[in-house]
């Protein structure tokens, strides 16, 4: 059986890993022992640039000039439009696309992937349901009733493609497919590590921006440095406090890997949640209207993720587990002044 | 049985520190079941200052004008220019000096303190000793006999003075007395956690300046926020690895308080060894001509603790599970190139 990697989306992040990835399966595909096929196949969601379809522009230029200009893409990976050409005979699907294509993009694929596939999802975001809360991951393992494992990090994609250094962190379950996957990514310059914490893992990427909203705060209150950190971990704590308390095996190291503490700070002191609250507190102006302004009216992930969060913790009658989530959304939402960041009730034996 | 504080150092971290202190022992010693005398000594080695001695200028002012100006203390803290004097029926005893004056302190005191006394350190240093490294709070304890507990935290005094919301570490041997540590802290403003980890809390307070190092070099080289968060989280393993291997019930919770993360946070993030080490890089000075223009030819404190650090490794055979540790030492002795930070070797389940 002969190993195929496909990788479904092509934005920013998506032609970086393509980048990564791809120059290992060129590795791979000259060892015979190996069995993997040369190409990688990135699927591209059709799109006209300067006159030109960008999958073509992708296939002669080997360079998403779009997403990711600058950055040659080794000659292995061919854009193709089309979804289910992409995953054609592959065994090794990489999901990273806007988590809102996720479900339909899911439902094209059924009947459609090889019997051996496996998948790692690098997006980031939570699906809010009526029950809750469902993690990307476990929609497309349920859709496509294939083992998923994640790939999360402080992985800011430019800095990547540059290839600096930094780390990442890899969330299985099967523990065959979690080495896989981080033997497919580490290099050098991307250190790859393991974790056997699918949830873990996938949550910080969701929670991380929660507590970027909170340090955009302090950061607009020109709070110190001591009080930046302080919420920092705060955050970090609630984090895996939430983690642990709605998902089974979720392991305390998870939030000391580079998923956890490593992007936590990056989203802290970089980032547009950060950003966007601070703006929220030196301007009059509501999220809403800062989104329209700032972000072309999307939303900013951390606001409707303190949303969801809190929705569920209020029906389970935890927020008071988690002050700092709790009073995120209490100012986003213009019920408590901003000031009252800090302001948070001290839980002991955090 | 009645209880007595005293403090033992009066610069810009101690007169803080007798400020939170002294309040809440002025509210305990109105509650007669606290048996808690109502004045704190706090020790002051006398100097000059405007003509005037500087006791008397705490004294009358209750300031400590040199130090910590612009900030009133509590009108129950007395500043005393002699150590036995000030410990003298004292039961609570806070170190807050600098690490170089503890040995001939200890000496001093020895035969001097009550017998129900215990302490708590907060001096953030290592004593260097012929067998290897010797925590500051052991060195005392083994003077004095007496229990010690630790308090370290993501604490810029300024910011703590001016109380601006942050958080703390008690680390304990004795619950009871790191209990007692703990409410006498812990306030609004100053979120005190405990953890029952001596070692871990005070190995955080000595080991983060070589992180701080390396993020110095970083920040010179401009990197990225994926590198230097790579490079915090790497420092924060490393910590607890060292702090693991060398001493008996470190708590790996213990990285993930104040005393851990955010303290790591705010050195890298500011103070004095980032920036000593970016300079470093910048110009083309040893960390001996450095130190002569930037810190008044002090040492600095992470370059002399990984040096320390490296030999306790080396000894040991060690330093390959240390790879950021060894490297800060490696580049700050000259011996390699500050671009090396970043190629680090990989170790495996970090």
């Amino acid at each position: 059986m002969r190993e195929r990697l496909a990788i479904i989306g092509s934005g920013n992040w998506g032609s970086t890993i393509a980048m990564i990835a791809g120059e290992r399966v060129l590795e791979w595909s000259q060892v015979p022992e190996r069995h993997m096929e040369r190409e990688v196949r990135m699927w591209v969601f059709e799109e006209t640039v300067d006159g030109q379809k960008l999958t073509d522009l992708i296939n002669t230029r080997h360079e998403n000039v779009k997403y990711l200009p600058g950055i040659p893409l080794p000659h292995n990976v061919t854009a193709c439009p089309d979804l289910v050409e992409t995953v054609k005979d592959a065994t090794l699907l990489v999901f990273v696309l806007p988590h809102q294509f996720v479900k339909k993009v899911c439902e094209q694929l059924r009947g459609h992937i090889a019997p051996s596939a496996r998948a790692i999802s690098l997006i980031k975001g939570l699906d809010g349901s009526q029950s809750g809360i469902q993690l990307v991951s476990h929609s497309i393992r349920d859709a496509l009733q294939i083992d998923v494992s994640v790939l999360m990090g402080a992985n800011i994609a430019n800095e990547v493609a540059a290839r600096q250094f930094c780390e990442t962190t890899v969330g299985y379950a099967d523990e065959a497919n979690g080495a896989l996957w981080r033997e497919l990514f580490h290099t050098d310059y991307f250190h790859t590590h393991m974790v056997q914490d699918v949830a873990g893992v996938e949550l910080c990427g969701a929670l991380k921006n929660i507590i970027a909203v909170a340090a955009g705060f302090v950061d607009g209150l020109k709070g110190g440095d001591n009080t930046k950190a302080a919420i920092i971990r705060i955050g970090l704590i609630e984090m895996r406090r939430f983690a642990s308390m709605y998902y089974k095996g979720v392991n305390d190291q998870t939030f000391l890997e580079s998923c956890g503490v490593a992007d936590v700070i990056t989203t802290c002191f970089g980032g547009r949640n950060r950003r966007v609250a601070e703006a929220f507190v030196l301007s009059d102006k509501s999220f809403a209207e800062l989104e329209d302004e700032m972000l072309n009216g999307q939303k900013l992930q951390g606001v409707l993720t303190a949303a969801e969060v809190c929705k569920v913790l209020e029906r389970d009658n935890k927020l008071d587990q988690f002050p700092l989530f709790h009073r995120v959304h209490l100012i986003a939402e213009g019920n408590a002044d901003p000031k009252t960041i800090t302001q948070i009730k001290y839980v002991r034996g955090s």
